[in-house]
Parts: structure tokens; sequence; C-alpha cells
């Protein structure tokens, strides 16, 4: 196959900019139009012929703009002969929507996916989707990376673990939580829910010891901040000392900004460069995660493994071990 | 087939209403909701079964977001196992984006037109296609509908006709100003465009007599009025008298209510409710289309004919006639 | 549409017997044939023309034999000009392939999902899917039953509910717990695992208070019933007087029966038919949910709602309320 | 579903024709246009929506033109919102080319097939198909058809069977010669093929005894007439004393006609009317089958049974008996 | 990708032929048969795996079997592992069945673009598609060639072109009228079309100054020449003095050679060879574009861009500038 | 395209190694996995991305559990981006479920050729498919391979062949027979059937002179053994001194070694390795036709011709010639 063509839609140009300079190739520009109607139109400009596109595009607010523009963009280089068009999103927002948890409601996760596929993507990069299954929504090859190497290392990086435990704030997100306190050998605790009503659930208490200890909260996504407020005030009530807060992707609508940096049990918050960072909150950290997705091309684009890239991170991307021949 | 329900996205209920008054049924419910990462998604309230299940949405701006919650619709209709989805877009906008007149172009009309039998449309109503090519974008099968019997019959009710024309501002649109002008009994004229470079077309010239008449303008969509206005001038030089304004979309978006409430040549401007009529223009006349809506879905509910709804008003639409048998 | 007619494969035909109880028609039957290379062939035995096609089978072991007799029965059906097909899987045993937790794996749910839908099934009625996010690897419309509110009403039934409290064997399934303990008044509480190696995962605690109390254990499925017995050590460790057990899905295949038989806890075990009963295990109570699958049956056939069917025991079945109109 | 529409090609009118009188229906027309460049144009003449629409071609010559008009007239029906497209192809001339028999060949019937359904047919009826593995070609229902009820019929009625034998040219048709002639208690005798090479096949021996008797012939499709004349020189040698000839698909292109009449063995030829009688053979005896046409739209249009209306003729057809219950 | 594979149906192997001699390469040959009952067959007679195979084909009459001979040479291909099936067609006569301008109509363009698609074809070049909405008929890549540029050069080169004056037949051509016109360095003119009944248009005007110069008429397509005669005759009343005629697709079928032979006004005729030159027109002036067809497969083989090659001669095909980038 | 990747699933994996061997590429391992539910899960233990994959099955009892197995190495295949995916199916056994010759009956083989398109497979390899049409059952190309060269050479290798002649257990299989004895330099002779019923058929005769010669019986696939003794039984009454049997799929199921172990007339019995051999039958002799596979697998994975590597063995495999070109 010939060169790697990257291009970026409006959401987040920079973060295509990082992984254009890990990769040592130019970004390719997208003359993008909104029309009077507000219809919007995509022209590439560059030549895609056999090349291998990567369109970069997290699918932040304004959500659904954005997913136009990507789909745009995918019609047109099919349209230009792409040999291979690759969406990368680093962030799929609509991941949320992945199961019919009320009548004629629709799965919005699956409907994006499918609306992928009609525009001409032959493959997606992502990270971190809400829930696993939703990676078998798509109907082409999906590499779904994690960001939890990342922020281990900013916590290893950032000084003494000890006394240190890591929280979940609920038990669907607990394996991956296991996984990170793994990676700094720490324990893991978790926040409970309960049921109030069918539409209101509270976390009303904590698993595990957090009783003098740091805690380090992971989540994967963090859009206003209230069920992490919710997380923090039950463990302040458990004599935790302070929270560390750590997600993949970092969202912060609404008041997550002045909700979070006005807790007194807050100390740092770590989040990853797949979404545009909030402006005005300077105490934020980003770690970027832009050269595990230029990695990740590269790889794509060689014909390398992408799973052996997180050996050693997440076991369900340690590459399998050759055991003993059938017969 | 069991009894039709009808839906609204947010874009236009109160046309849903007028189509559901015309029908004699009453508007089911969708609940739209945003989430705060700006996902939206849709719940119909009402059983849909079985049933023949229309949604009303034409794509005005917000066009991004209202395409999204017609196509979240149909998703939810088609896993509540609606007998038959049928997309009623009274405004379908992205038809302007019809051909591939630069390199690596997407076009916008045919992806639409993709996405809505993806998440599941089995048909769609729609009104003045921009060209009409774009029927062939659609896989499903589309009814067509004409708003100039609803324009012409306005025209007729308000008075003497004498010394009028009817005015077509390019060429592309001439054959349907003939149907028009045929309906009114009047002679038709047409501006000329003239290409000043590949980016700027100016109207320069007008074909057929104008001088001293009043000029009827008839345009499918007028969005923010420039190229309307520049006819006007144009008329003016001409020698005409004065102009009234019809066109099926009026979206007058940007500047136009302005331009065109200032032009000294405008008499009353005249559209329909394909798309919600702009605040603060209390002397734009809008002539409901809502009962051609409700008799076409009437019309395919029931197995009728829907081209002879137009019979006598576009000669496309009269029902074909019985000639010498083959053989 | 005419009228229903149910085939049933060979994995389960006294459940299909018991809907056509329910239904008051017929079973009609199917001639299903192994040559001697091992190949099925499938051929059914009454007319299918414009009718509405039931084919029950749940997949239960041997799995792949059930399997391809339902995609040769849906084949059939198709050829034979059934109207609509709609593949009644009480218990469908690839839901629990749903993710890609390991490189290079197979997402055995997905693909027969689509195999489903390439042999020609238009819907697909089911029960209990091990996680929601199934649902969403069907392109066609499920109807996704539950059995809580039949091994509720059991429970209710059977006497004295004071001291007793529900248990779910982890945090993932713990949802569904929470509104069988609803319906049944009582307190909730939970497995909690911990990960002793990538993998190996044990129940190291129990959060809730069970001490002195009856347990009643709710499962989606138990085949071999490893995770259920130690789950009910852990009970007895903690207190626990004696537990109950109730399931949706009860292959109890290997060495099950005589774990769950021996378990000096254990009081009684309550399942359903979705799969046939073990042998040789006299003391099993099954609560039929035949009556369910038949009403789900005849309420599709008319038309009508199925979710109103659930409406007081699955929230996520409850009828959605219409709110105010948009706009 | 609505009533019936037939509407015919321009291949074989009559035939329809002779259909819509079995049927009570008027044939509705179709306007077929030829433009200067050779395009064909389909427009129908009566409202299609919701209706049942069957269309009539078969595939004789001029092949490719009788095809495109077909496909036309399905893509008219089926954006014209027919409820049902059924394509009535009473000869489907391409299920000859069914094989690979030689490199990089195309297979045509397989092609024509998909073509169909691409275009928009829901279903087939046809009548006869050269080898019945080319059902299978089919993603659609097809309804298969047979005259040898019709042609036994005939002979029946014609006198005297004494001293008569049943022929087939090759064994390839030997299945179907044996339910003829045991439609007519008569043996069968078959023609052997020799290779002589690779391109070249003649009959070199017939098996079964035909000395002294009349044979009746029996073939599907009857082109050049090349192959039964073989036979009819290898029946005389070997002390056949007339020979009568039957085909379901009498084409008679070429010098069939004239072959056939000259040739001293022959007695009467019958065949049908799934395609136009050739003109200026007086002799040729044709019995139409075009009521088991009308009788099987009929049947499907009202959800019964077609395999019934050949019990007694084609074993295949019969319906099949139903048989102990599984389990 | 290995190498170029070409093929010629039976429509124009001498266009074929020149493609392959500006390719360098020879043209491999197929074996088509018309069997008996009128069905084709194609066998490709040179290896296809793994090759870029471009099967040359205009769709000139006997329209039809020219397509079918298309389709089955795809599907050969298709089976025969080919890397890459492109359809070269240098005319798309179906081009002119673009909408729906009757109830109930073919839309043949539409029908024949997926017809391609079915039998196996991956992108498709053609040459001045009578709408260029066309384009987005097709669901593969099309690479949409211009004639125009070839055109100017002849009238370039053959003297002086003063007093000269481009004229289109009509508005709907007029903008490649207009890019013509600016290669030569002229003003345009356009006939204007009057719309006598539904059925009947004439062209009753001229837009623009004709008087005394001499005409060139520039169409996309000429096949009986009709309105071309008409076109002269106004232009010969407007006081043109003479006009050349130059057209992309010049069919000349029915009285066309006769009629512009013998009109007085003509000067001389060019075309291009998309199609085979009429027999007995020796003062037809024909260019060849197989140079810019062999140059378009050269680049779409290496992957260079196809747009750049029309750059200076079409607008719509210049490579899009870098604009500023995003962000 | 990257190197080839061979898998294999449990079915035969010392005829992958085999295939590897003469490759000279190792065999890359899947982990196979059954739950207790029956479930099968597959995970391919080798880096698949861009390779040119191939995964190795034949279809022999358990029947379902190989085809699901492979089913589900296509779909992990997939997901972990292979390049291309062949599926190598010595021995396709869905290939007897061909046509539907009883109402409402599955056709297995179309249907198993679409689940493996449905799974991801872009190719098939096998061999020797019960009838020629199956071929046309694949959307996806075929490389149909034959072992009658490999049993040629046996036969020759073997000593003398004067007084020998084919025998073919019937005339579906003549034209096999035919090819086979042409390169033994034999004559041929062929089993004809009788129809007792319309369920039971005989062998009443055999065609060719057999008195006094060794017979060769050629048969694609023997399972049960029933037919070839009943042909061997006619060959005894009708003089043949002794029958070899050779076929190229040999199950020998049920009774089929004891009943050609023990019939008097059987002198060697050879076969092919694309079916694992049966256990306890030293005598049977077994050709290998991995070479065969080995070799089609390497030109396509080099994009040369695989049908000249059959070239002078069978007719239909003959790398077609040049002709005289078109025009």
């Amino acid at each position: 196959m010939r060169e790697i063509v990257v291009f970026s839609g409006s959401a987040h140009p920079t973060f295509a900019d990082s992984i254009c300079d890990h990769l040592g190739v130019p970004r390719s520009y997208v003359d993008l139009k909104r029309f009077s109607n507000d219809c919007l139109q995509a022209q590439l400009l560059a030549n895609c012929r056999q090349r291998d596109v990567f369109l970069v595009q997290p699918l932040v607010p304004p959500t659904q703009d954005h997913l136009m523009e990507l789909l745009l963009m995918i019609d047109a280089a099919r349209g230009a002969s792409a040999e291979r068009i690759t969406a990368v999103i680093p962030y799929f927002a609509y991941a949320r929507s992945d199961k019919k948890d009320a009548s004629r409601i629709s799965i919005g996760g699956k409907l994006v996916a499918d609306l992928l596929a009609t525009a001409g993507a032959d493959r997606v990069i992502t990270m971190a989707l809400h829930a696993p299954q939703v990676h078998g929504f798509f109907s082409m090859p999906v590499d779904h990376l994690t960001a939890i190497g990342v922020l281990a290392d900013h916590f290893r990086a950032s000084g003494d673990l000890a006394d240190s435990v890591v929280v979940s704030p609920d038990f669907g997100n607990a394996k991956t939580a296991t996984q990170f306190a793994r990676l700094l050998g720490l324990p893991v605790a978790a926040g409970s829910k309960k049921r109030i009503s069918d539409e209101k659930v509270v976390i009303d208490t904590i698993v595990g010891d957090v009783d003098g200890k740091r805690a380090i909260v992971l989540d994967d996504e963090i859009s206003t901040g209230g069920s992490v407020v919710e997380l923090l005030d039950r463990l302040g009530e458990r004599g935790c000392t302070s929270a560390d807060i750590a997600c993949t992707h970092g969202l912060f609508v609404g008041r997550a900004v002045e909700r979070l940096s006005a807790h007194p049990l807050v100390g740092h918050v770590v989040t990853t460069d797949t979404v545009p960072r909030p402006p005005d909150w300077p105490a934020l950290q980003v770690r970027s995660v832009s050269a595990l997705f230029a990695e990740a091309i590269a790889r794509i684009h060689a014909g390398e493994s992408v799973s052996s890239l997180f050996d050693g991170v997440d076991p369900s991307h340690a590459p399998p071990q050759a055991t003993l021949p059938l017969g």
C-alpha cells in the first residue's frame, strides 16, 4: 500500500497534529464548508488514491456536527479512491447508548457504527469504549486502545504511592481499575450504587478500605462530574484524606471544572488529550495519548501487531501465547 | 396494515400537528434527550408494532442535529417493529450537494440518502428537491410532491394578474417556472447568469419581456436571498414595476428578511410551511402545504395513487394514460 | 397477515408444545434428516406462504447442531415464502461471547446474530441475554423477555419471605437482582469478585448484610454451578442460614446437579423451562415461561405492545409515558 | 395485500393475456420506449401501490432486450411502491449458464439471478429450469413449476399408447423422463452420449428397448434441434417405428422447424406456450401452461400451497406428509 | 498491485486497442459466445489473478447486448480473482434516464449503475455524463473525464477564431460551454427553449450576439441531430454566417449524417472516438480521447491524481489548493 | 501482500501440516475452546494483519462443530485485520444439498456458502464439488480443484492396465469418469439407475462392456458405500473379474469399511487425504492431494494461474487459448 495520509476534522486538529509529529508525516488539509442552510461539505486537499487514509475526529460537542463532518470526509475519501479508510475516533461518544434499557428507544452506538460503515469506513481506531461489548456493534475491524498505561506512568512518576488506593466509581468499571491498580502495585476499592427509584441512583457505600488513605479515582469519562463528586463525598465520610482523579476522556462540561476545582478532597486531576482540554483550568494535567495512536497507525500501516503495544498493560491486549498444536 | 402513527422531531412540530389535524389522527410523542456529552437519544411514546409509521422532520438548521434526531427516530421505530417507516422530509436540505463539482468532494445528498436507508427508512416523502436527479440517489421509493399548485392558487386568489410575468432566477429552474406560468396563464421570463470567474456568477441579463410589468419571481428555495436581490436589481433596470416573490422553502436566514423587506421593488412575499417561518416578519405570507402532505400520507396508507393528486398541476405527476396494448 | 404457524427444532419440542397450547394452535412438524456425512436437512411439513412463522429452538448442547437446525429451518421457511420469520430462541447461548477480551478472538454472539440474518430471520424473541448490549448485535428487531416476574411469583407463593435477602453472585448482574428484590420487598446483597491472576477470579467478600438470613441467590444462567457454589461457601462463612437458588437458564451440566444437591446450605432450586430440565433431579422446581412466550407471540402477531407485558416487573419494559409535546 | 396487477413486457404478451383471462383480471399496460441511442425505458400505466405486482416476461430472443425490459419494469414497480414484485419468467434462458466448465468464464445464470434481485424482484415464478441446482442461484423465493402433467395429458388424450416408450435424449434429464413415463404408464429409454473430443459429444447408443416401438421423446428445451435430430437417427437405427416429440420450451430457432418437419421418423411435435410459437409451422401442437401459471399466481396471492398444484405429477412437488412429532 | 490487463467487449475494440497502444500493454482477448437461445457468455483469455483489470465498453447500440457483455465480463473477472475491476465506459448511454419525470417510470441510469456494482465492478471511468448528478448514482468511485480540452485544441489548431462564438443548444449545458469558450477566448451564446406543450419543446430564441459570426456549437451527445438542426435554423435566422459543430459522443444515428451534411450553415463537424464513427461520412473529423483514457488508467494504476490531468481545462478537475489549516 | 499464514481447525490438522510442509511455512496455531454450555471460541495465535490468511477445514463429522469452528476462525481473522481470508475446504460436505427436490426444504449448500461470506471469507478453495453448479452458490471466487490427475497417476504407477475399464456408478458423474479414462487410455462404462419408487433407486444395468475385465470404479465421495456395493454386485453379474475403487472423498462411515473389505470382487481401494483416513483399515491406499492444495495456495498468493495446474488433466481447467481478436 502507498503512504499514510492523515486528515483532521474540526473537532480536535491539535491532536491530529500531534499524531502527525510522531509519525513524521505532514497533516493534509480538509476544506470544510458550511452553507447558508447549515449543510456541511468536505473537500480533501491531498491525493488519496491508493493511499492509507486516516481521518481523525473525536465525537465531542457539537457532537452531531463533528459526526457529520467525519461521515462526509469518509465519503469524500471513498469517492477519491482511497485504498483504505480508517476513522480515528479517540472518543466515541455514542458508546454510552449501548442497550435498549427502555421500550422503543434508539441504540445510538449501534446506529453510528452502521453509519460509519455506510459512509465507507474500512476500520476504526478508538480508545476506552464505555462498554467492551460496543466493539461488537462494528462490522469492520476495530483497534481498541487503552490509556491506563499512560495514566499509570503519570502516577508512578509523580512520587510516593504509599498509603494510596485505586477507587472505581462503580463495579462496571472495576476490571479496568483492577488492571490499573496492578500496574501501580496498589489495592483497589469501589463505590457501590443503590437504586433509590427507577430513575435515581446514588452511591451509598464504598467496598474496600479507604480510611486514612489517598484515593486515586479512575473513570473512563467525566462529563458533568456529578457522580465523581458524589463518590468524593462518600470517600470523605469514610476517612479518605485526599483524592486524585484520573480519567481517559475529560470532557468537563457544565459545572464540572468548578465542582472539581472546589472540592476540598481533590488533589490533582489528570486526563488525556482524546478530547480538547477545557479552557481556564490550568491545574488540569493532560497526558498525551497521541504517541499511542501514532504507534497504532504506524503498526496498522506496516501490518504489525497492535495488541503487543499494550502487552504488560492490559491483559486483553497481550499477544496470545502459542500453545500445543491441535491434533 | 394497521393504523397510521405520526411522530415529529423537534425541527417543525407545528407542521406535523397540521398534518395530523388533516388526517384526523392524534400526533404521537417522542422523548428526545440530549446527554451531557451532546449525544441525542429518541424514545417513541406510542406503540409502533405493525403500524404505518410516519416521522416528520424537515432538515432545517441546526441541520445536523435534526438529521440525527430523524435517524435515531427511524432506528427506534425499526427496533419497535414498525411495519413500514416513512421519513417525511418536507425540506431535504442536502439535495444541493448533488454532484462532484470539484475533486475529492463529498456528495452529501447521496450520503444522506444512504444514511436514511441504513437507519431503516422504507420510503421518503419530500417536496421540491433542488434537482430532479436527486430522486435517483435514494434506493427506496420516494414521493416527490410539488407546491406550485398551492402557490398558483395564492396568486389566482389574490387578484388581478394582468400585466404580470413569471420570472425564474435561472434557467435550471425554468421548467418549473413554465408550469407555474401555465397555471396562471402568464408569460415567462428568466435571468441569465454570467460566469465572472470560476468562483463568481452574476445575473447579467433577463431573457423575455418584463418592461412595465409586475414580476412574479419563483424559486425553489431562498436562504440568504442574495441571488433574488440581484435578480430584482436587474428587473428594476429592465423597467419592471414591481415584484412579488414565491418560493417553496422559505428559510430566510442571515440578512434575508432585512434585504427583501427593504427592497423597493418587492410587493408581497409568499412561501410555504415546509420550514418554520422566520420570526418577526409579519408581512410574509405562508400558504400551508400540510394538506398536501396529509393527503399523500392518506393515499400511501390506502394504496391510492399519489401522482393523481397533482394532475393538472405538474405534468410529471399526471397519471399515465393507457395506450394501445403491446403485441 | 395470515395465521401463526409454529415449528420446533429438536432442542426442546415440549417447550414449543407448551407455547402452542397457550396459543391454541397445533404445532406444525419438521422433518429433520441427518445424512451419512453428518449434514443436516430440514423440511417444513406445513404451508408457510404468507404465514407468520415462529421457529422455536434454544441453543442448548449439542449447540452447533441445534444452531444449524435453526438456520436450515429459517432457510426453508424463507424459500417457502413465509411472510415473516421469527426465531424464538429462549436461551441464546452465544450471548456470553460478547466482547474481544483477548487479541484475535472471535465474537461469537455477533457472528451468530449475523448468521441468523443471513439465513433469513426477520426478528428474534429471546430471554435474559447475558449482557444487555448483546441486543445491539442484532440488525433485526429483538423482543427481549425477562423471567424475573415468574421467579418472583414463585417465591411470593412459596411462603414466608421474612429474614430473606436477594443475593447476586456479582455486580454485573446487580441491576436485575435489585429489580427482583423490589418485587419481593427484600434487601439485596452481592458477591464481590477479586482477581487472583489474569486467569483466575474468586469471590472474596459479600457486600450487604446476610448474617442470620435466608439468601435467595439469583443468576441468569447456571451451567457447571462453579461460581454459585463458591458464593454459597462465602454466604455460609458470613452466617447465612440457608440459600435458595433461582436462575432463568438452568443448564446444570457437568457436576452441577451433584454439587448443588449436596451443598449443605441449599434449600430449593428453581429455574424455568427455557432449556430442557436435567434428568434425575426431581427436587428441581421448574416454573414455565411458555405462557410469556406465547403471550409475546400473540401480541407480536396482533401488533400489540410486548413491553407492557412486563410492566410492573422490569422498568425497562414499562411502556413509556406520554410527556409534554415538543414545540 | 391489495389486488393482483399483471403487466407484460414485449416478449410474449399473449401469454400474459391468457394468464389474465384465467385470473379474471384485466392486463395492465406498460409503455416501453426505445430512445434513439437504443436505451429502453418502462412506464407502468396502472397504480402499483401496495399491489401484488406480477411482471410476465420469458427470456426469448432478443434475449438481452427482453431481460433489460424486465429489469426496468421491476425498477419502475419498486419506485411505484408495489407491495410485492414477482418476476414471472416462464422460460429462464440463462439457466444453461450454470457452471464454470472452463477457466475465467461467466456464470450467466447466477449473474441474472443477482441482477433481478438488485432491480427489486421479491420472488420468481418459472418453469423447467435446465438444472435443478439453478434454483439455488436465487436469493429470493422461487416457484418452480413443471409442464410434464400438461404434456402427459396431451398424450393420454391423443389416443393409443400401446407399444410406446418415453425416450430422454440424455441421462441428465432422465429423472424427469421417468416421472413423465410413470404418468403415462410407459417404459423409459435414454440416449447415451459419447465424448468424441473435449469439444464434441455424440449420442452413440440407446439404453433401453425401442425396437418396433413408437418413441415419445421428452426434452426440456429445443432450440436448433440438433441433438434431437441426432437422437432420432439413433432411434431409427435401433428399429424405432416413429417418434413424437415433447418439450417444455419450444424455441425452434435456426433450422429447427425445417429439420424436424422433414425428419422421416417424426410424428407430431408438442410443446407449451412458455415462449411464442414459431411462425409457419401449423403442424406444431401447443398446449398452454397459462392456466398453471394463473393458478400459481392465484395461490401465491391467496397464500395457498403451490406445491400441491403438482401433487400426483411431480413427487418433488407433493405436499410433505406429517410424520411423527419430534421428541 | 500486479500489472494492468485490458479487455474489450465487442462494442468498440479499436478504441481499446488505441488505449493499449498508449499504455504500451497488449490487449488481452475475450471469447464472447452467443448461444442458439441468444444468451451470451464471456471467457477472459488472460490471467486476471491479482491483476488490475480494465474492461472497455461504451454502451452504443445494440445497447442491451453491449451492456450484458460488460456485465458478463465483470462477472468472469471477479470469478477469476481480479484484484480490482474497472469498467471503462467512454459513453454511458443510460445517463439520460436520470430522473422520474413521469409517474411509475424506471430510472435507467441508477439501475445500470446498480447492476454494474452487483456484477462486481469496483470502479468506473467514463466521460461527459449527460448530467453531473448521475455521478451520485454510483456507489463506487467514478473518474469522470472531459473532452473539452481535446475539442478546444482542435479549434485552436484549425486556424482563425476571430468573429467566432461558442453556442450551447440549451442552458442545461451552458456551464460546460462557458469553460470551452474560456479555453478559446471566445464569447458564449445559448439557445432558449420554449415549451409548446407538455410533450413538445422548441428552440425559439438565441441569447447572446451571433449576428455576422461563425458559431461553434458544443453539445455533449448528438444522436439523431434533431435539436442541433433546429438550433442551426435559429442561428441562420439571427444572421450567423456559418456553424461548426463539436460534440463528445457522436452517435449520428437515424438521419443525422444526412441532415448535418446537407445543412447549408454547417462547416466542419468534430467529435471524439468514445463511440465508433459512423460509416460513410469521410468529412467527419474525429479527435481521439484514447490518450486521455490511457493516462487516466495509468494514473489510477499508479495511484496518482486524475483530476490534475484536467487542470487548466475544467475547473472542477483542478487539484484543490491547500488552504490554512483548521484550528 | 504480506506473507502467507496458515491455520487449521480441529477437523484435519495433519492435512494442514502437510500443506505447510509443501509451502515451507510453519503452521500457525489456533486456540479452540469449548465452554461448558457447548459454545465454541477461536483465538488465532499469530499476527494476521495484512497477511494472506488460509484456514484449512474439511467439513467432516461432527460436521456442524467443524463448520462453526471455521466460521469463528474466519470471524477472528477478519477482526484481526487479515488482508485476505481464504477458506480451504478440501471436502465441502453440504454440496449434496444443492436443490429443492421436495417442498419447503432447505438448500444447505447455498446456505453454507452464504454463511461463509457473512463470517468474512473472501474466497474458497475446494475439491470435487458434488455438482459443478454448486460453484455458482458462492458469491466469492472459488478455486475448484480436481484429484483425478493424482488418482490416475496412482493407477498408471501401479502396473498393468490391460483389460481394464473405468466404471462410473451413474451418469451424473460420467463426464469426470470419461476424463479419468482418457488419462489412463481406457474405455468407460457406467451404471444405469432405475427408479423403483419415488423413494428407492437401484442400479439395474451397466452400459458398456465389462465382461472379463478389471473394473476401476470412480466416484467423488464414498460414505456408507451402499451404492458402490450395489454397483459391484451388478459388475459381478456382468462378468467383471475384479474391481478396484477410487474416490476423492473417502469418508467410509457406518459399515463402509466392513462392506468394501469383505466384497469378493474388490481389489484395492484408493482415496485421497481430503478427509482423515478411517482407523483400522491398513489396506486402504491414500494418495495425498496436499501438494495440489499447497501449489494452489502458492499460486493464489503469487497471482499465478491455478487452472494451468490442471492442464492436461481436466479440460475445464485448461488455460483458455488466445483466439482471433474481436473487431
